[in-house]
Protein backbone atom coordinates (compact mmCIF):
# COMPACT_ATOMS: atom_id res chain seq x y z
CA UNK A 1 0.00 0.00 0.00
CA UNK A 2 1.28 3.58 -1.20
CA UNK A 3 0.66 6.44 0.79
CA UNK A 4 0.93 9.85 -1.22
CA UNK A 5 1.61 13.12 1.31
CA UNK A 6 2.39 16.81 0.23
CA UNK A 7 5.76 18.04 0.87
CA UNK A 8 6.13 19.17 3.94
CA UNK A 9 5.93 22.87 4.18
CA UNK A 10 9.34 23.52 6.42
CA UNK A 11 9.08 27.55 5.53
CA UNK A 12 5.16 27.40 7.53
CA UNK A 13 6.79 25.96 10.16
CA UNK A 14 9.54 28.46 10.35
CA UNK A 15 7.36 30.99 9.99
CA UNK A 16 5.17 30.20 12.66
CA UNK A 17 8.11 30.21 15.66
CA UNK A 18 8.54 33.62 16.67
CA UNK A 19 12.49 32.75 17.53
CA UNK A 20 12.62 31.51 14.16
CA UNK A 21 10.90 34.42 12.33
CA UNK A 22 13.44 36.20 13.22
CA UNK A 23 16.09 34.47 12.07
CA UNK A 24 14.86 35.34 8.42
CA UNK A 25 15.37 31.50 7.20
CA UNK A 26 15.20 30.66 4.08
CA UNK A 27 14.91 26.88 2.82
CA UNK A 28 17.42 26.16 -0.15
CA UNK A 29 15.85 24.19 -2.58
CA UNK A 30 16.06 20.84 -2.17
CA UNK A 31 18.87 19.07 -4.28
CA UNK A 32 17.29 15.42 -3.54
CA UNK A 33 20.79 14.06 -1.80
CA UNK A 34 19.62 13.82 1.96
CA UNK A 35 20.85 17.08 2.66
CA UNK A 36 18.71 19.99 4.32
CA UNK A 37 20.09 23.67 3.79
CA UNK A 38 18.90 26.49 5.52
CA UNK A 39 19.88 30.04 4.74
CA UNK A 40 19.97 33.29 7.00
CA UNK A 41 21.00 37.11 6.10
CA UNK A 42 24.51 37.85 7.60
CA UNK A 43 22.90 41.39 8.63
CA UNK A 44 20.47 39.86 11.00
CA UNK A 45 22.72 37.97 12.86
CA UNK A 46 26.19 39.86 13.25
CA UNK A 47 27.80 40.21 16.45
CA UNK A 48 30.20 42.84 18.04
CA UNK A 49 32.96 41.67 15.72
CA UNK A 50 31.18 41.65 12.67
CA UNK A 51 31.05 38.58 11.89
CA UNK A 52 28.26 35.98 12.73
CA UNK A 53 27.04 35.44 15.83
CA UNK A 54 28.09 31.93 17.49
CA UNK A 55 24.31 31.53 18.93
CA UNK A 56 22.87 32.05 15.36
CA UNK A 57 24.97 29.61 14.03
CA UNK A 58 24.46 26.66 16.51
CA UNK A 59 20.55 27.69 16.39
CA UNK A 60 21.01 27.44 12.92
CA UNK A 61 22.62 24.08 12.62
CA UNK A 62 19.85 22.86 15.22
CA UNK A 63 17.10 24.14 12.92
CA UNK A 64 19.01 22.41 10.15
CA UNK A 65 19.00 19.22 11.72
CA UNK A 66 15.20 19.52 13.17
CA UNK A 67 14.03 20.30 9.77
CA UNK A 68 15.91 17.74 7.76
CA UNK A 69 13.89 15.17 10.70
CA UNK A 70 10.44 16.68 10.64
CA UNK A 71 10.51 16.36 7.02
CA UNK A 72 11.72 12.65 6.76
CA UNK A 73 8.86 11.77 9.36
CA UNK A 74 6.17 14.26 7.57
CA UNK A 75 7.15 12.14 4.29
CA UNK A 76 6.51 9.55 5.10
CA UNK A 77 3.50 10.44 6.42
CA UNK A 78 3.73 10.37 10.64
CA UNK A 79 2.75 12.90 13.05
CA UNK A 80 5.53 13.32 15.55
CA UNK A 81 7.08 15.96 17.38
CA UNK A 82 11.06 16.30 16.92
CA UNK A 83 12.87 17.51 20.34
CA UNK A 84 16.74 17.98 20.68
CA UNK A 85 18.40 15.94 23.08
CA UNK A 86 21.54 17.13 23.07
CA UNK A 87 24.45 19.31 20.69
CA UNK A 88 27.94 19.59 20.46
CA UNK A 89 29.38 22.44 18.41
CA UNK A 90 32.36 23.55 17.49
CA UNK A 91 33.48 27.11 15.96
CA UNK A 92 36.14 27.04 13.76
CA UNK A 93 36.45 29.86 11.37
CA UNK A 94 34.73 33.71 11.55
CA UNK A 95 32.17 34.01 9.09
CA UNK A 96 31.75 37.11 7.72
CA UNK A 97 29.04 36.12 4.92
CA UNK A 98 25.12 35.13 4.89
CA UNK A 99 24.88 31.66 7.18
CA UNK A 100 24.22 28.47 5.21
CA UNK A 101 23.76 25.46 7.34
CA UNK A 102 23.14 22.23 5.92
CA UNK A 103 22.23 19.13 7.75
CA UNK A 104 22.11 15.04 6.96
CA UNK A 105 21.49 11.85 9.09
CA UNK A 106 24.89 10.56 10.89
CA UNK A 107 26.69 7.75 8.83
CA UNK A 108 24.41 4.33 9.52
CA UNK A 109 21.57 6.02 10.46
CA UNK A 110 18.40 3.97 9.01
CA UNK A 111 15.49 6.37 8.54
CA UNK A 112 13.14 3.65 7.76
CA UNK A 113 13.83 1.92 10.88
CA UNK A 114 13.02 5.27 12.68
CA UNK A 115 10.11 5.36 10.58
CA UNK A 116 8.67 1.89 11.41
CA UNK A 117 9.32 2.73 15.47
CA UNK A 118 7.09 5.63 15.03
CA UNK A 119 4.85 3.89 13.10
CA UNK A 120 4.52 1.07 15.58
CA UNK A 121 3.51 3.72 18.20
CA UNK A 122 7.44 3.97 19.95
CA UNK A 123 9.59 7.00 19.95
CA UNK A 124 13.04 6.80 18.34
CA UNK A 125 16.43 8.29 18.62
CA UNK A 126 18.72 9.34 15.83
CA UNK A 127 21.82 11.75 15.38
CA UNK A 128 21.95 14.11 12.54
CA UNK A 129 25.40 15.84 11.31
CA UNK A 130 25.23 19.56 10.59
CA UNK A 131 27.73 22.48 9.54
CA UNK A 132 27.63 26.04 8.65
CA UNK A 133 30.50 26.75 5.68
CA UNK A 134 32.59 29.58 4.44
CA UNK A 135 32.30 31.47 1.48
CA UNK A 136 35.35 29.14 0.12
CA UNK A 137 33.41 25.61 0.80
CA UNK A 138 35.42 25.32 4.12
CA UNK A 139 33.70 25.06 7.17
CA UNK A 140 32.94 27.67 9.62
CA UNK A 141 31.14 25.69 12.44
CA UNK A 142 29.98 22.09 12.12
CA UNK A 143 28.26 20.24 15.07
CA UNK A 144 26.20 16.99 16.04
CA UNK A 145 22.79 16.36 17.64
CA UNK A 146 20.71 13.94 19.13
CA UNK A 147 16.99 14.02 18.91
CA UNK A 148 13.97 12.33 19.61
CA UNK A 149 10.86 11.74 17.97
CA UNK A 150 7.56 11.61 19.43
CA UNK A 151 4.57 10.03 17.92
CA UNK A 152 1.64 11.93 18.33
CA UNK A 153 -1.79 10.30 20.13
CA UNK B 1 48.86 50.11 41.36
CA UNK B 2 44.94 50.26 41.00
CA UNK B 3 42.74 51.22 38.33
CA UNK B 4 39.00 51.75 38.53
CA UNK B 5 36.90 51.04 35.79
CA UNK B 6 33.07 51.77 35.33
CA UNK B 7 31.42 48.85 35.20
CA UNK B 8 31.05 47.12 31.31
CA UNK B 9 27.97 48.10 30.14
CA UNK B 10 26.84 44.10 28.83
CA UNK B 11 23.06 45.25 28.30
CA UNK B 12 24.32 48.19 25.86
CA UNK B 13 26.80 45.10 24.53
CA UNK B 14 23.75 43.33 23.63
CA UNK B 15 21.56 45.75 22.40
CA UNK B 16 24.69 46.72 19.70
CA UNK B 17 24.31 43.06 18.27
CA UNK B 18 20.97 42.14 16.08
CA UNK B 19 20.44 38.64 16.79
CA UNK B 20 20.73 39.65 20.42
CA UNK B 21 18.55 42.52 20.36
CA UNK B 22 15.95 40.30 18.72
CA UNK B 23 16.10 38.01 21.78
CA UNK B 24 15.45 40.46 24.27
CA UNK B 25 17.17 39.79 26.89
CA UNK B 26 17.79 41.19 30.09
CA UNK B 27 21.03 41.16 32.50
CA UNK B 28 19.68 40.84 35.89
CA UNK B 29 20.85 42.15 38.74
CA UNK B 30 24.05 40.82 39.63
CA UNK B 31 24.41 39.12 43.29
CA UNK B 32 28.11 39.31 43.21
CA UNK B 33 28.09 35.96 43.76
CA UNK B 34 30.19 35.22 40.22
CA UNK B 35 27.76 34.55 38.32
CA UNK B 36 25.59 35.97 35.17
CA UNK B 37 22.19 35.95 34.88
CA UNK B 38 19.81 36.59 31.49
CA UNK B 39 16.46 36.49 31.43
CA UNK B 40 14.59 36.58 28.27
CA UNK B 41 10.39 36.63 27.32
CA UNK B 42 9.20 32.97 26.36
CA UNK B 43 6.96 34.71 23.81
CA UNK B 44 9.61 35.50 21.68
CA UNK B 45 10.94 32.36 21.81
CA UNK B 46 8.23 29.53 21.74
CA UNK B 47 8.61 26.38 19.18
CA UNK B 48 5.90 24.53 17.30
CA UNK B 49 5.53 22.82 20.92
CA UNK B 50 4.48 26.00 22.91
CA UNK B 51 7.66 25.65 25.02
CA UNK B 52 11.19 27.30 24.59
CA UNK B 53 13.03 26.98 21.68
CA UNK B 54 16.00 24.69 21.40
CA UNK B 55 18.04 26.85 19.83
CA UNK B 56 17.39 29.87 22.25
CA UNK B 57 18.19 28.02 24.95
CA UNK B 58 21.36 27.35 23.92
CA UNK B 59 22.47 30.79 22.38
CA UNK B 60 21.46 32.52 25.52
CA UNK B 61 23.63 30.20 27.81
CA UNK B 62 26.46 30.88 24.85
CA UNK B 63 25.55 35.00 25.70
CA UNK B 64 25.96 34.22 29.25
CA UNK B 65 29.37 32.94 29.22
CA UNK B 66 29.84 35.17 26.59
CA UNK B 67 28.95 38.21 29.18
CA UNK B 68 30.39 36.52 32.36
CA UNK B 69 33.92 36.46 30.49
CA UNK B 70 33.47 40.01 28.58
CA UNK B 71 32.43 41.51 31.90
CA UNK B 72 35.39 39.83 34.21
CA UNK B 73 37.81 40.97 31.30
CA UNK B 74 36.65 44.35 30.97
CA UNK B 75 36.51 45.05 34.71
CA UNK B 76 40.02 44.45 35.04
CA UNK B 77 40.63 47.24 32.31
CA UNK B 78 41.70 44.77 29.64
CA UNK B 79 40.31 45.51 26.18
CA UNK B 80 40.03 41.98 24.66
CA UNK B 81 37.85 40.08 22.01
CA UNK B 82 35.87 37.03 23.65
CA UNK B 83 35.39 34.13 20.90
CA UNK B 84 33.29 30.85 21.82
CA UNK B 85 35.28 27.73 20.40
CA UNK B 86 33.08 25.17 21.07
CA UNK B 87 29.72 24.24 23.12
CA UNK B 88 28.06 21.65 24.20
CA UNK B 89 23.97 21.59 25.71
CA UNK B 90 22.13 18.60 27.02
CA UNK B 91 18.03 19.24 26.46
CA UNK B 92 16.86 17.99 29.76
CA UNK B 93 13.14 19.34 30.50
CA UNK B 94 10.86 21.26 28.16
CA UNK B 95 10.02 25.02 29.66
CA UNK B 96 7.16 26.70 29.55
CA UNK B 97 8.18 29.77 30.75
CA UNK B 98 10.31 33.06 30.43
CA UNK B 99 14.23 31.94 29.79
CA UNK B 100 16.40 32.71 32.73
CA UNK B 101 20.08 31.43 31.96
CA UNK B 102 23.01 32.02 34.52
CA UNK B 103 26.94 31.19 33.86
CA UNK B 104 29.85 30.53 36.10
CA UNK B 105 33.70 30.31 35.38
CA UNK B 106 34.41 26.26 35.53
CA UNK B 107 35.29 25.07 38.90
CA UNK B 108 39.11 26.06 39.30
CA UNK B 109 39.00 28.37 36.86
CA UNK B 110 41.70 31.13 37.67
CA UNK B 111 40.20 34.41 36.41
CA UNK B 112 43.10 35.93 37.69
CA UNK B 113 46.00 34.24 35.52
CA UNK B 114 43.48 34.52 32.77
CA UNK B 115 44.14 38.21 33.43
CA UNK B 116 47.53 38.01 33.69
CA UNK B 117 47.85 36.50 30.59
CA UNK B 118 46.04 38.94 28.61
CA UNK B 119 47.90 41.51 29.98
CA UNK B 120 51.33 40.37 28.88
CA UNK B 121 49.96 40.19 25.07
CA UNK B 122 48.75 36.43 25.68
CA UNK B 123 45.44 34.78 23.98
CA UNK B 124 43.56 33.11 27.40
CA UNK B 125 41.38 30.35 27.27
CA UNK B 126 38.46 29.27 29.88
CA UNK B 127 35.87 26.77 30.31
CA UNK B 128 31.90 28.35 31.66
CA UNK B 129 29.43 25.72 32.66
CA UNK B 130 25.80 27.15 31.85
CA UNK B 131 22.34 26.52 31.88
CA UNK B 132 18.78 27.25 31.62
CA UNK B 133 16.65 27.29 34.88
CA UNK B 134 13.37 25.65 35.14
CA UNK B 135 10.49 27.55 37.25
CA UNK B 136 10.94 24.83 40.02
CA UNK B 137 14.87 25.63 40.68
CA UNK B 138 15.30 23.16 38.44
CA UNK B 139 17.51 22.43 34.84
CA UNK B 140 15.78 23.08 31.42
CA UNK B 141 19.13 23.00 29.70
CA UNK B 142 22.71 22.53 30.75
CA UNK B 143 26.26 23.07 28.90
CA UNK B 144 29.44 24.27 29.03
CA UNK B 145 31.55 26.08 26.55
CA UNK B 146 35.27 26.80 26.08
CA UNK B 147 35.98 30.36 25.31
CA UNK B 148 39.39 31.96 23.76
CA UNK B 149 39.83 35.83 24.64
CA UNK B 150 42.61 37.92 22.41
CA UNK B 151 44.23 41.05 23.53
CA UNK B 152 43.30 43.94 20.97
CA UNK B 153 46.36 45.31 19.69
Amino acid sequence: MSHAHPPLDLAAHFAAMPPVAAMAITVLDNTGDGVLRLHAPLALHVNDKGCAFGGSLGSLMTLAGWGLATRAIGAAGIAADVFVADSDVRYLAALYDDLQAEARFAEGTDVAAVVARLRGGSRARFVVDACVRLPDGGVAASGQARFVAVPRR
